[in-house]
């Protein structure tokens, strides 16, 4: 990022303050004129015309007076821009961060996303999980978590989860042990941590991992933004995994959000006799969720499309990593060899861009374990 | 049964001394002459011709050697008789009480059955489930084997299982606290308990239950008994309930049995973290097991095609208790009214039978829970 702030990021980051997420009316007013357009409209107070407009009038019009109300908290653009200073960054569609596959949310797709953290959220979003479950956890759910989510971890995968306690925490808490990569994503600021019991756990995730948030920097919790957050954990992550949940729990909120948008969708059994359990039994039975017992059969069932070995035939996540990365990292992975490895330089010559260009999209690579170090310098992933 | 053994009979009790069950040459030979030209050719050593001999003429030799071996063992039919005293009776295909869905094993069907004990096999195996598992049980299995079948044997079901340690032995015990019928269906003489350990529980099973072998009295067990004997709990019961296995447990053996021969089969999940529920989790998993956490699930995926309530759709079990039915408990059933009761002389009229068949074919059909006693007389069950 540059020093300062473009209109387009501006203008989504005041939405974050303006609007909750997944506002069907704002949605409509973001496909006709766009970010700046729609902010213009809501500090004028004046609706642009709208062709399509399925809500009607009146919505439109009950929004805006929604809307207005919180134009008092918006910060202005330098004081948006101080956040970097924080170690806030802020992401919207388009940007080379911007995990593409939120896109499958169509009109939920969150504004933008602001986040705290040294990983690349887009990149490790390419390979993950989201492990998820209960706050009120069994000794059981938490251990099964934290040693699924270090295995899954040691295989190369990001564990995504939503900074809870029980079931949440024990996935991140795994992750991190294992040297992986984990991504919390909150229902409330990415500096604003809650629980508060867990802001050593954020700040070691920020250090490893990321967390990320709709919601802007400041802001509190709410029981509704935690519902609306659980999309977001199930559209990142290539599948997820419930671990503990009771019939009525969060988690399958997030389970349901999954399997609506095609994502792999797996639950540990557990003791028929716990509450606990059931609503994972409930996934399996009833929404032909997979059961699993490992984190290899987790990481098998999250195989990229083309990766999988003989014998392991089709009905894998519709999601190909190869289709979520930005042009430059294309044409890199591209043009890696089938065979042996190859030296920055002359992927770069191959792939026609600068090496430089090419260095910072092996790393990207690398990360997303889709290209690994060798010898003489980079060669495919064996994943 | 009357005081002589037609030759039928004892030709088939003699069978079940001269051969271990599920022989592919007596098989052969069954099919082409019959038991009393059988036992007659294995009692003098010379073989009838047999167009169709899949095995060979060198292989039916070879297993005339093996039978004759033990003509010494055989006992004469009075002594066959005899065992009437001792309460042992024997049933072939065919008999008033032989399970006619035995018939699905084919040429690995039983050649008779010696019974112990006082309720009906047939009957009782109408509606019914093979509940097994591991004989190291752990707490969690024993429990959840009690607890289903006290269950479904409240709701109508008779529990088969095979006597052993563990998850066995609670089935039987459930079944047996609940006042419910269960099915022992062992690997040795049903006077010959094993384990000896399990004296008192075969003694209550036969009082209130019935126990079954394809072994004649005073045989004993091996380990390949136990194997040939599992395919005779699939073969009986509507369908097989895993609790808890382990990777190689025997009761995979009759769980594969169970969905070899499309019987409903399901299987109990545990935590992950324990090996005897791995069998299980392999059983939902890769076999397409039905998960169940319930006896109540348990009884809805048993339920007879036809009984479904509405919502609840196809893929049930093929096995209609009404087509296993005897014809003159089928006249008897057909003859019943679709509402409220009638006392037995009419349905003995509407049904065209003595009242004394009539009588004795309602008290079978009540056992099954097909009809069930009312102000009136009698009326159709609710099952």
């Amino acid at each position: 990022m540059n020093d300062k702030l473009d209109d387009e990021t501006y203008a989504r980051a005041a939405l974050t303050y303006l609007a909750e997420p997944a506002d069907p009316c704002l949605a409509t007013l973001l496909r006709a004129h766009g970010a700046v357009v729609a902010l213009d409209a809501i500090s004028t107070g004046r609706l642009p015309a709208i062709a399509e407009a399925p809500r009607g009038k009146r919505a439109m019009e009950s929004a805006m007076v929604r809307w207005r109300t919180r134009l008092p908290l918006l910060p202005p653009p330098d004081e948006v821009l101080a956040f970097r200073e924080a170690g806030i960054r802020l992401i919207r569609p388009g940007d080379p961060e911007w995990p593409g596959q939120l896109a499958d949310l169509g009109d939920a797709q969150p504004y933008a996303l602001w986040l705290r953290g040294q990983a690349d959220l887009r990149f490790n979003c390419l390979r993950s999980v989201a492990i998820v479950g209960s706050r009120a956890a069994t000794a059981y759910g938490s251990y099964v978590a934290a040693e699924f989510a270090a295995s899954v971890a040691t295989r190369g995968l990001a564990v995504i989860s939503g900074g809870a306690f029980g079931i949440d925490a024990a996935a991140h808490r795994g992750a991190l042990g294992a040297d992986g990569v984990t991504v919390a994503v909150l229902a409330c600021g990415v500096d604003t941590p809650y629980p508060a019991a867990h802001t050593e756990l954020f700040d070691a995730i920020a250090a490893q991992g990321v967390i990320a948030s709709e919601w802007p920097p400041g802001l509190h919790v709410s029981r509704l933004r935690f519902l609306i957050r659980n999309r977001v954990i199930a559209a990142l992550a290539g599948g997820t995994l419930v671990v503990e949940a009771g019939e009525r729990s969060g988690a399958l909120n997030t389970a349901r959000h999954a399997r609506d948008l095609n994502r792999r969708l797996m639950a540990v059994p557990g003791p028929v006799t716990s509450d606990l359990s059931a609503g994972c039994h409930q996934v399996i039975r009833d929404w032909q969720g997979v059961l699993v017992t490992s984190a290899a059969e987790v990481a098998e069932h999250l195989a990229p499309v083309g990766h999988l070995g003989i014998g392991q035939t089709g009905d894998v996540q519709d999601l190909n990593p190869r289709d979520l990365l930005d042009l430059d990292s294309a044409k890199v992975l591209d043009a890696m060899p089938r065979r042996g490895g190859l030296g920055t330089l002359r992927v770069a010559q191959r792939a026609g861009l600068a090496p430089a260009t090419t260095g910072a999209c092996l790393g990207k690579l690398a990360t997303a374990g889709l290209v690994e170090r060798c010898d003489n310098g980079w060669r495919l992933g064996r994943a």
